[in-house]
């Protein structure tokens, strides 16, 4: 208490202890917001949270929604948090901590587990599988995070700047299980922040890889012949200056993959659309991908459904390829060696070359459908309904579209300028987007949420959407209501029961969230009733608008289509 | 096929499956109904469950519901099985296959899983985590399972049969893994049913446990100084019958712990009550219990929420303990010995005492409040709403009460002859019972579901509901509105806003869940509009009435009170 009273703290202040330097480092790493849903042995470490003068709790439905929302504001900030209780709390929760990890989003689980002293009685405490251990659950987080403490006293501190800092810097979950009684234990206020992450950059390695790449760059002569491919990682490791830079010194005709959609400015020269491989892309984003003399890849991982099935056409000898933490000229690969270093290498390279003109514009719905069902009067299709959703995007807009006709509905369509796309192509939980709607819209306040979700999906976490109403988040909803699991019937068993999900009125759903509340629901079955409900969102820009918008059972995007044909053969072993 | 044919199976049919084995072997066991969310990993294995004449698919709206309804009917049944699909289906679930196992309810969660073919290629399917491993989800089951396989080609029927049968004969949760081409493979039609579970008891023990109960008995002397406690396990392992018999043979004064409420019939003579320890009984029921001459524990296991707080008071050396494998008489244990066998060891030595009377009947409303807020126009009380439902429940009712103030509030009231009371005082998931009113309803058919749960509770599982209306069960579902977690701010916290829920009007859900159909919701807050909601439900005998019943935000039930003083102090690790 002497030494506290000699640093300047009030005497009369409660003690600092190791709950409020957790929540302190959370807040020094910009988290202004930490999701959860309480439970008894949590509920005195949340009183940390709730008495921060900068960090506020925001209490979800569910484990699972809460997951869900800390990792939709990790994408947009870089760092999250959720606080559950032991076991029946966290375990609701770790499909959403493994789709944080296949999605390197950068998550903190924080679990209130009951006090050390009460565990050392090793008796039947609830929430627990009453065999007197209390280390089964986190052993169930070691496949999906990387990096994991059992909070005890003498380490707490030391243990939380670990794991936050390694969840920092590998953009991957972590786990801090904390007992109640450590979270009282006493600390000291941490006299600096943590230190920033290493470059992990070797000189050398570097000098190397210019070296070569110079040499593959110089062969292909002009700028026109090189083309970059950017994938998530870009984003995720911070190199999106260092990429927006190299495209500049060319400039450089460049894609993105779907999974890395928005991380590129749609509307800029040079930008050549969505590369999703041979079997999910146009004809034009192809030739500028798969023609280039020399093709960078920059942060790019090619799962099944982020490349058309592994349909991408990529000739390692002419590749330049850029991960995390090296990189590869061809079949040499230089390590260690950090993204944004690597694109740093290569900028003066790129501006060596000899200017060549960049491919024509992209229209706004290039690639799309052909409009012919736009008409007002018409019944909407899913081509129709893509299309105007597109057109109904501002920049700022933060759009959400959910795995399954959503994602693959609107990820051929150009946007605005700084707009945000979030999905989930890698880990494809469906029912992920409305509560990742709650995380982007507390991380970007004043912008708006467009979250595009299928009617099984949203079934899934629908109770989020009360969240969302009473963090009164400026948001444009559109359920796609057609009658079940589509993007399954259109795999396997179109007819089945299994893929029918019971139809609900969606409109009436504001009357059990929001009694008394402001909030527009609108059920679109035409074109033109659709182009109302947004226009009407659109005059209202810090409302919530809900659309149920009803197409055919069985339509599906093409994009989708090509994709649930393959799949349809490949999850049962056949051929591919 | 030449075999088969010779079998007399028909030659045109398709041919049979591993897929096909599992379905069979399920139904073989008394499953008719099975429990899940499709995914397209798992949609062909589907398949053999839509086919099979006697197993019903019932889809449910999230995995986590789903998981909670298979545990509500493998209580009623006796085993039940989840089918999710791989990594996002099956982590969602996990916290119900945990419950499952705290609670010792027989359920196998199937998991389609990628076929094989495609999982040795090591590519980054979705739902992975984009490593190429495929052994993440069966190694978090590890710990909250008895028996686990990934099936493989040869093996696959033999580890069916394996983990079956693990399942059934242990009470617990099983895992089975089952690659999209396994589930494919040709099988035989197996020849006869999986083998009866062993007797695991051996008859030496059987005697000489026998000789050393009838000695403690004997110096007992008579009939009404000896009481029974039966606990949750005589439940789950099969001991009902072989319970009421040795009741029977005294007769003896009797009492189960709120974990094993309505093992016993509440109506009975003898019946003394609901034992949880001196800080959760009447004094009534303390005194039966506690100061028995020989105490016989029947399958019992105390946990915090189940005695008060391991308030408990047990002498052993007059303590005649049956567990599921082994018994002990004072200090002295007999193993392998199993409960079936032991109570009926016991059931002459308790023919042969001296008969004594037994203790007068119960009230119906013994041990709960003295019912002065139970005028018509009064406002709505814990109290009052517990004596209100008590009063309202009719033999064959299936009562499923939430933990939280559902559970403790009608934990002390005695339930007419015939009610199944269902609740989860170890895992104590809140917004568990919600979907087990599914499982519960589907596994009794006629039988009424009474769901008694909190609104912060009903929020976690609401969307559940919406099934519970397509499947047409009849059921009168209390949502008790109390303004957020009261249980918690009982605890700890009673005005911090990680304490809030948001408010619903409960009363319009059935218009989004159920367009045009035929549903009865009420807000109550008096006394008088609760009973007559009571009332129409019960003239509509096959229908659904959802009762919004409003309480005081602070009011808790007498028995949680005393709890909740306790917790509060022994979460934060202080004394108790």
């Amino acid at each position: 208490m002497h030494a506290s009273t000699e640093n300047g703290a009030d005497p009369a202040a409660p003690p600092y202890t190791v709950g409020d330097h957790l929540v302190d480092r959370l807040a020094g790493l910009g988290v202004d917001r930490v999701f959860g849903v309480p439970g008894d042995y949590s509920l005195r470490l949340l009183d940390h949270v709730a008495a921060h003068p900068t960090v506020r709790w925001t209490g979800c439905a569910t484990e699972l929604g809460a997951g869900y929302a800390a990792d939709g504001y990790g994408r947009l900030r870089g760092m999250a948090a959720l606080f559950t209780t032991f076991g029946v709390g966290e375990l609701s929760a770790v499909n959403a901590v493994a789709g944080s990890y296949a999605e390197h989003v950068p998550v903190v689980h924080v679990v209130g587990a009951p006090a050390l002293a009460r565990q050392a009685e090793h008796r039947a405490l609830h929430h627990t599988l009453g065999d007197g251990s209390f280390e089964h659950f986190a052993a169930m987080h070691a496949d999906i995070t990387c990096a994991r403490a059992v909070l005890a006293p003498g380490t707490a501190v030391a243990e939380i700047d670990r794991v936050l800092m390694e969840v920092r810097d590998r953009r991957l979950p972590g786990y801090l299980l904390v007992p109640a009684d450590v979270a009282e234990l006493p600390a000291e206020r941490a006299a600096a922040p943590l230190p920033p992450r290493a470059d992990g950059t070797d000189p050398e390695v570097l000098e190397a890889f210019a070296t070569a790449a110079g040499r593959l760059l110089a062969a292909a002569g002009s700028t026109d012949r090189v083309t970059v491919l950017a994938g998530l990682l870009a984003h995720r490791f911070g190199a999106q200056d260092d990429l927006t830079a190299l495209l500049a010194a060319g400039p450089l005709p460049h894609a993105t993959t779907p999974w890395a959609k928005s991380l590129l400015d749609e509307t800029a020269p040079g930008f050549s659309g969505t590369y999703a491989g041979a079997a999910g892309s146009t004809e034009r984003t192809r030739e500028v991908v798969e023609d280039a003399s020399v093709l960078v890849l920059a942060g790019v991982q090619f799962t099944d459904l982020n490349s058309g099935l592994f349909s991408q056409v990529v000739t390692r000898a002419r590749t330049i390829e850029l991960n995390a933490g090296s990189a590869a000229v061809g079949a040499a690969v230089f390590t260690p060696l950090e993204l944004p270093a690597a694109l740093g290498a290569l900028r003066p390279l790129v501006a060596a070359l000899r200017p060549g003109a960049l491919p024509a514009a992209l229209e706004a719905d290039d690639g799309t459908d052909d409009g012919t069902d736009d008409e007002d009067h018409a019944p909407l299709s899913q081509a129709a309904l893509w299309r105007a959703t597109a057109a109904a995007l501002r920049p700022g807009d933060v759009v959400l579209a959910d795995q399954g006709t959503s994602f693959y509905g609107m990820a051929p369509h150009r946007l605005p300028a700084g707009v945000t796309f979030i999905g989930q192509p890698l880990w494809a939980s469906i029912g992920y987007t409305l509560p990742a709607l709650l995380g982007a819209g507390t991380a970007a306040p004043g912008r708006r949420g467009v979250l595009l979700i299928g009617d099984g999906a949203a079934q899934m976490t629908v109770q989020e959407l009360s969240t969302v109403l009473r963090e009164e988040l400026p948001a444009l909803v559109v359920v796609v209501d057609n009658d079940g699991y589509t993007v399954e019937r259109a795999i396997h068993g179109p007819d089945q029961p299994y893929n029918d999900v019971p139809r609900w009125d969606w409109t009436a759903l504001p009357a059990v969230f929001c009694p008394g509340g402001r909030v527009r629901a609108v059920r679109a079955s035409t074109v033109g009733a659709l182009r109302r409900a947004y226009a009407e969102a659109a005059a209202d820009p810090g409302g919530l608008t809900l659309v149920q918008a009803v197409v055919p059972r069985d339509d599906v995007p093409a994009l989708l289509a090509t994709l649930t044909r393959a799949l349809g053969r490949g999850t049962a072993g056949g051929d591919r």
